[in-house]
């Protein structure tokens, strides 16, 4: 993927739709070009200039090269004047102009046209539906909104025009600059995962932010935003979070989200900050765009008000901070250094008659203890403190020591001066003190992002030809789901499962049931009978001097049942003991925008009644396998709470990763479930699978 | 309690150690004092004058009656003036001055000292420690913070005087308004009891707000503030939610607070709305004082963008509250109305080129819909619109409904007109739609609160005697604890118990096993033996065969172990078969400040692992038992789950009812624990039981 310049960069622009008209977007968006370094360029055959720029009838005329064509005419000739940027060899287009997809099905065949003109010369094309693009590198404001971002180095995609008119207006009160901005539209071409590359690759973007309804291809999504939050953070809001939030989303952009459990996995996995608001978005953002990263979790709160300081407490103990130790060096200097009142611990209350030295002083010793990896500044006014002294020594302080440090000034008016010193700084104010937690909070939870190492999944020797076959038997059945064979499957990739076979005689059973120690399990076995339990199809804890008459009466009730079934015997199983064990389930299911997602949890009632479980999207390495088993409340029942022997872990983690294998490679795999996957500290063993195969999927 | 007349609307108020002094605290609070309605009577011996006014030597001098003194003296005469204002016939005192509990053990007898007099005085005294009071109706700003409250008709209460300088501040920008304000100090008298039930006797308090770092006397403050809150709002932060939090609070204040889970428990039953940061509390706050309540929990969102719409839908769907369903006939009256591109579903999209009329016009209509209880005004800045327009239009549809309303516009500097005009009308303004939803569910919370009823506990016939003398031996143990008649307790308060009896020989044993169905439990007796099963006192699943020998084997065991023992023979006891019903516990603990807590959850993994319990601080009347047993998570399990038979949870309840009974009657009981409590569909059965007493309690 590439930087995108000519979208963000560009040196000509042409408007196509350029005009004066009161009240158009034509005007709209040509005047908010006038400031723009570069060249722009005005076409319309209806008219000869625009704004006192030599207007052209059309795209082929211009005789300089353009690098961005903004598109703002009607609906019916935008793919036609698309189709003319192709021609003229122009490579960035933006499509302003609405009544595409968003509009019914006529428009969801103008979008296609577009996508097929896109794609025939290869073009960067934003929208349609979108409000614009601008950067603040070259002055450029190709938006037809009220206001220009101001300068910054904060990257902003959002899925919605109105939230980027919205909140331009809002952060422009109180200076919060951007870099680019793009308005995403309709996303017929470019979409979340170019720009997220685009800006990954940019220098000059600090940090990326986002407003998603949906994310187009979710493991693609995954795949290039885990590279580029190595170095980049992003932090998105998500919408669509909640049923009645998924359906609003969905009748507003009609885009089909997936599940949130799978943008939840996805964008944990994508190394993508969520945030679940507009003001959350915004307190992570500039806090990543403004401060360095803390080496460690530990804070230092330096307040002059002791209620306040328990509310940070609080705050940081809600967190992945944690309220840092001192050592006793800095114990004794603050013990040297501030008034007998103070309390020299962690929060520091250096009290109120303390003027802004004194909390500089505190800082510089905290910075400096080895135990502190970020500090939060806290104070209240009194008579003797200066807002702005505060400010001006807090900015030399943290300059000094190049840790992180916010600011939490709770007042009102009074702290505006000193707001503005810190701001310039970099260094982010709040007046709620839990607000100023979750923005150091972010920079700990990036810090954890950035210093990931991704490990690649491991590839088992499996039986793959083996899996195919089964599974293209399976696909030729009405049902679309494994049968008998569901147990071969798994041997093919390696998962253990009971000792078994399918026997066709009585005789045979008999024999073949000696051979299998203690008593077992019988299933008959036959493709068209679906729910086997229902007819007395299924039977435990057979003996084996009972196994032949079993057999009998196994295949006479499915004959019974259905009379033209097929039947090919009984299936013979060893019985495995279930309290010998802990049963556990191994499941996925397929997400329209993520994919295969894996799920883990407990059998019984922890998957269903207490919704206990871990979701990842496949395919995954050891550790996310592990941290899938971490991740469940319930997982102290596999590690020996209770005084149970602790289950083999490992067996888990590696049957959780073969899983993922099998998924990865059979995308016509819609659904399986292995229920119960029987866990003892010798092993596991996966004792039922029910799976379902898409045909249409087998075909690709 | 009283409305605390002289406290708030005082007459004359007295400052005992008023002065001109520059950067004195008795300057400031004397200077404060010079805008108040009634009059100001300096006292100090050292001054003729103070302001132009006269000074008198002592309280005792001064001619005229005064209501309220408020004292600025040094630490070491405070208690002798507050002694003056007793002899006065001065009733309500404030105590400016530090240096009491605050300071370790000499200003914690200075404390006691003050305590006594304020007791032999029967003065209402607030303080010591305290930055003082307001009252905004007499113009009264009894502090020495920089700032005074604006009118208004919220009141507010804080254990933390830096937190009202601070909050005053950042209100006063807001036109936040109170009506009466106290900073508790270290609560020697009067504590948040006391003004909340003040607050709730006065017609002129909207709203009550807090911040708390302790609440002093939980079950006391249950029973005022519950009284309260069925007609008056509270919310309050309480800090020192989390383990770090509560070390800083006790480090700032002194203060030992109880656990979190008992101020959990203690406020949600008090109708406490519990706020978990500054901007909540003031969200909820601004909205309870200017909004009416909602007669249902049905929203309607009323916006010009589609995206803002999706994230107010997704903060309804984590809130209490619901999108609302509209009828027909709204529906046909939106589509007659709005453009075609609009949505007439809700979230409403009246979309972006609406003007101020669109929306009001469609504010009309949701209002008028039976299914919507509140409405929630959702606009981004336009070419088209105009916020004041939209301000105007909006607070004059919500008058004509009277219905709750909130504003949520997202801008900055522009929407400020908008925003005063809304304000002065009490509908409050957010910039993030979140915390608008969070505005109005707070709204909701409080119609809950204020419509509940709340139901007397049971009292059930028990035999208070019985159990009073059980619980009075076991004091005598050095121990503490119950042994075999644990037992008997439960029979003394009705709860049912396997069948059992003490035997003390081998043939006895035998005789009474075989009147017993089934195999027998059987244990050593012995008040000296604490943990019988470590040395092998207990034996489960024994038959009537082995009764006699087991029992010769049991004394033994008992005797070699401790030969000095008291072994009073054998306990046997009907065997429960626990794989017939579902493990429960009913646990007892005493918390410092809101005394027995009662704690409800299922047996094993449940309430160890997962933690997955309910908390209430007894006694509980029926619905809130019920209500415990609704609360865990694993609930189902109770009910059928998994093809269950569903418990008899009308026994559970009563069995809940009955512990709380039992620990209400004997505040000797200081941990109690029914482990399991067996629940089968006809029953339960509490096999085993431990407790201790505490005998200092048993004295009083």
């Amino acid at each position: 993927m590439s930087e995108l310049p000519g979208l963000f960069a560009p040196e000509r622009v042409a408007v196509v739709g350029a005009t004066e008209r009161d009240g158009s977007v034509g005007r709209a968006v040509t005047a908010n070009l006038l400031e723009f370094d570069g060249d722009v360029v005005p076409v319309n055959p209806g008219t000869e200039t625009v704004f006192d720029r030599a207007c052209y009838p059309d795209l082929g005329s211009v005789p300089d090269p353009v690098d961005l064509a903004v598109v703002v005419v009607p609906a019916d000739i935008a793919v036609d004047v698309v189709h003319d940027a192709g021609e003229a060899g122009i490579e960035n287009v933006v499509v302003l102009t609405a009544g595409f997809g968003e509009t019914g099905s006529k428009g969801a065949t103008r979008e296609r046209d577009l996508q097929e003109t896109a794609s025939e010369y290869g073009l960067n094309l934003v929208g349609p539906n979108s409000v614009g693009v601008m950067s603040t590198a070259v002055n450029m404001n190709a938006t037809f909104g009220p206001e220009a971002a101001q300068d910054g180095s904060i990257s902003f995609m959002s899925q919605s025009g109105a939230f980027i008119t919205a909140v331009l207006d809002w952060a422009n009160d109180r200076d919060i600059g951007f870099r680019d901005v793009v308005s995403l539209g309709n996303k017929a071409v470019l979409d979340e995962r170019d720009f997220v590359a685009a800006w990954g690759e940019s220098d000059d973007t600090s940090a990326v932010i986002g407003y998603l309804e949906d994310i187009a291809d979710g493991s693609g999504f995954i795949e290039t935003a885990r590279a580029v939050t190595q170095e980049t953070p992003i932090v998105v809001v998500k919408s669509g979070r909640t049923e009645a939030g998924a359906q609003a989303a969905s009748s507003h952009t009609g885009a089909i989200a997936g599940s949130e459990r799978a943008y939840e996995a996805g964008l944990e996995q994508a190394g993508v900050i969520r945030a679940e608001t507009v003001e959350e978005l915004f307190d992570a953002a500039t806090m990543l765009d403004g401060q360095p990263l803390p080496e460690s979790d530990g804070v230092a709160v330096i307040t002059n008000a002791g209620g306040p300081g328990v509310l940070a407490t609080d705050a940081i103990g809600d967190s992945q901070l944690e309220l840092a130790s001192f050592t006793d060096d800095t114990l004794d200097s603050f013990a040297g250094s501030l008034p007998d009142e103070a309390n020299i611990y962690n929060p520091v209350d250096v009290i109120g008659d303390a003027a802004a030295e004194r909390f500089s002083d505190a800082l510089d010793v905290a910075l400096a203890d080895p135990n502190v990896g970020a500090a939060l500044v806290l104070a209240c006014p009194t008579a003797v403190l200066s807002f702005e002294a505060l400010a001006e020594i807090t900015t030399a302080t943290q300059a000094e020591h190049g840790l992180p440090v916010a600011a939490c000034l709770m007042g009102g008016e009074s702290t505006a001066d000193a707001q503005s010193v810190l701001d310039d700084a970099g260094i982010p104010t709040y007046f709620d003190p839990a607000r100023a937690v979750t923005g150091l909070d972010s920079l700990a939870r990036y810090r954890e992002i950035s210093t990931r190492e991704y490990e690649a999944p491991t590839t088992f020797d499996v039986d793959e030809t083996a899996a195919r076959e089964i599974i293209e038997r399976a696909a030729e059945r009405p049902s679309n789901a494994l049968g008998i064979e569901a147990m071969e499957l798994l041997d093919a990739y390696g998962i253990p499962t009971p000792e078994g076979t399918v026997v066709d005689t009585p005789s045979d059973a008999e024999r073949r049931a000696a051979e299998i120690d203690g008593d077992v399990v019988m299933k008959v076995a036959s493709p068209d009978i679906q729910h086997k339990s229902d007819i007395g199809g299924v039977r435990v804890g057979v003996p084996d001097d009972a196994v032949a008459d079993t057999y009998e009466d196994l295949v006479a009730r499915a004959k019974n049942y259905q009379p033209n079934a097929t039947v090919l015997g009984v299936q013979l199983q060893e019985q495995i003991d279930l309290d010998a064990g802990t049963e556990t389930i191994v499941g996925v299911n397929r997400d329209p925008q993520f994919g295969p997602l894996l799920l883990f949890g407990l059998g019984g009632i922890f998957v269903e009644t207490l919704e206990d479980i871990a979701v990842r999207v496949a395919p995954v390495s050891e550790p996310m396998a592990a941290a899938m088993i971490d991740e469940i409340d319930a997982a102290p029942l596999l590690r020996g709470a209770r005084g149970r022997d602790p289950v083999d872990e490992a067996a888990l983690v590696e049957t959780i990763q073969r899983i993922s294998q099998l998924v990865t490679d059979f995308p016509s795999l819609l659904e399986l479930d292995i229920n119960p996957l029987v866990a003892t500290p010798d092993g596991v063993v996966a004792v039922d699978l029910a799976a379902t195969i898409d045909p249409e999927e087998l075909d690709r």
